[in-house]
């Protein structure tokens, strides 16, 4: 399948609102953009008091489609199990905001977006991205919304690194913060596997130096690889021999060159399916960010949090590989020595990283009773 | 760097034997090749009842210098730490034997030789490669070498799986066998991994259908990728983590899209010099016997050492994530529900898969006393 066409990249469906922010964008690392536009979707009703509101911060490559079926779709929203009536994030009580995020390609604007100074899309012009510019936007669209302070903010993997940077840059914009299936920086081995996906999507020849949308080339190859990949990474041993084993695709194995076990096949799947949803330059240059950040790295990392500690819930998956039980232990042992209230818990299940995206009772109730005592303490 | 050239891929440096068998081949899955030449190198001298003959079989990329320092070289053979005088396998007592496998590039006929019928490179046409077909040429080899019983047939990762498939097969031909760091059969995620590497070799536009070497071009991005990603699998996050962390490969961390952290050009130089010894299509056509290898699938697999059982050592690494120990274990117990006596040894080690590389006490000794105790059986 081909990858998305300019247009597509830079079109929001009829469920989603853009908010664009006239201010000029600086970038923490430099560059400056004159408009930034958000695209985001809202679940729920805000109270008059405007304090009912949950900001979610979605992963790598999440949307601001967290939940619900749009018109003519067949699927609902990435975290749908999560967020909805009756759900942990329970939309009859609260206020639920899901923006794009900076540097994506579902409706913000990113990378591949128009660049108004040279008529093509941005490319590698892009300005490089630091997880405290995802902040400053969410920040800018809370502000539009008329949104004092938030009730909580909510996200997992990436979403969850960015509630991390918010906590510690601007504690005093939410009651709670909660982060799931994340880390305060990647290890040596996170930044390898994220090095190898970037290396083969700039390799591919289709890539054009970032410029495959005016040149009519994609870099499909490269994005599938990077996607398969990351797709191991993101589910565990157990999972995938559980649901493939070593099966054959079709009836018998053939041995061969082609696509014939059925985790093959799945893989290939997974990468077309990724291919017209997802934009190349976005993908280097959201996980690029991952790899800078290192939340804790200056002594004064802590000191707002410290000054403002708010309730915070750290969860983490016992067969998550990819950002293990460790590295959220680690995140709680900070948190903590700033005096930080945490609840921590290490949710037993199965699937690797991907079980943030599950429906798992313990981790719902969890997320559940966490913020309805929020709401208890705050709405109420 | 440039991959190899068709006559670098041919052609058998001084300190090699070749041995060339004109008995025509006929592959386990289908194919036939009229001759199979074989490089391999010997270290010790062979006792005259020729009773002290130790085999190794090598792993994926590896080769038939397994030991010593050839003229104009610096680095010696991948298993050196292993083999030598006073060493573990020692050649002041034991006759040591390792050619390149079938299917490689490094002197033993592959996909990359010629092939007589066309002129030309084999490519996609040389017939699809089976374990089974590895022990075929391995035992033509010993029996030009007029050895009639091996003392003991050793190897790890893809070797071990060849010391199995030869246990099972032909079990009366050695003594003792050795079983490294290997699996019975692969795992849904390790096929996956191998998936994705094929693909990135095969989909690189420089593959030319596997006729590279006549187009002219080289599927080098492919294969690097193959690399970096196969590397990350062969060690541990503990590993990559001590050795790199998060330091930048220069002074500081400059933001961008190139190499930046130190892991990811330890990454880069790991691909690049394997760009020099390897080939892509040697990479998938190896790497895909280890997909379909499954020793104990059919009910009989085991009959043939049931009747014949012989010591086995197995032995695995805890941070082994790779072929973890539970694969050694699971080969363990169908080892010794067919009656044979195996002596097994999980050893602590923190570098993962490459720790059977590696020059490691524990595992030295018990490679060490093992053989020394078919020696004392055997050859005294």
């Amino acid at each position: 399948m081909a990858a998305k066409s300019f247009e597509e990249l830079n079109t929001c469906t009829s469920d989603a609102v853009l908010f664009t922010s006239d201010e000029p964008f600086h970038f923490v690392r430099g560059g400056q953009i004159d408009h930034v536009q958000v695209r985001y979707e809202t679940y729920g009703t805000l109270n008059e008091a405007k304090t009912n509101a949950i900001f979610i911060c979605h992963a790598l490559t999440g949307d601001a489609h967290a939940a619900g079926i749009r018109q003519g779709d067949t699927k609902p929203g990435w975290w749908d199990s999560m967020i909805g009536s009756g759900k942990p994030v329970d939309t009859d009580r609260f206020f639920v905001i899901c923006p794009n995020i900076l540097g994506g390609c579902q409706g913000t604007t990113g990378p591949s977006s128009l660049n108004p100074a040279t008529g093509q899309s941005y490319g590698l012009e892009f300005p490089i991205l630091d997880m405290q510019d995802f902040v400053t936007v969410h920040r800018r669209l809370v502000a539009h919304l008329g949104i004092d302070k938030l009730l909580a903010v909510m996200g997992g993997s990436l979403g969850g690194m960015q509630v991390l940077q918010w906590a510690l840059s601007a504690p005093q914009d939410m009651h709670a913060a909660l982060i799931i299936a994340a880390s305060s920086r990647l290890s040596a081995q996170n930044i390898a596997f994220s090095a190898v996906a970037r290396e083969a999507i700039m390799r591919d020849a289709g890539f054009s130096d970032g410029h495959y949308l005016e040149k009519d080339t994609s870099p499909d190859t490269g994005l599938s690889i990077a996607r398969m990949m990351a797709h191991i990474t993101y589910t565990s041993e157990g999972a995938l021999w559980n649901k493939f084993g070593r099966d054959p695709q079709n009836e018998d194995l053939t041995p061969g060159f082609g696509v014939d076990f059925a985790i093959e096949s799945y893989l290939q799947h997974q990468a077309e399916t990724f291919l017209d949803r997802f934009d190349a330059l976005s993908y280097i240059y959201l996980s690029r960010v991952m790899d800078y950040f290192d939340a804790f790295s200056s002594p004064q990392a802590s000191a707002k949090i410290a000054e403002h500690p708010i309730p915070t819930l750290v969860c983490s998956f016992t067969s998550d590989w990819r950002f293990s039980s460790s590295q959220s232990k680690r995140m709680v042992a900070r948190l903590e020595r700033a005096g930080v209230p945490v609840t921590y818990r290490d949710i037993d299940a199965g699937v690797g990283h991907d079980s943030f995206l599950l429906s798992i009772p313990q981790y719902e109730d969890l997320i559940r009773a966490f913020l309805n005592r929020s709401f208890e303490e705050v709405v109420r």
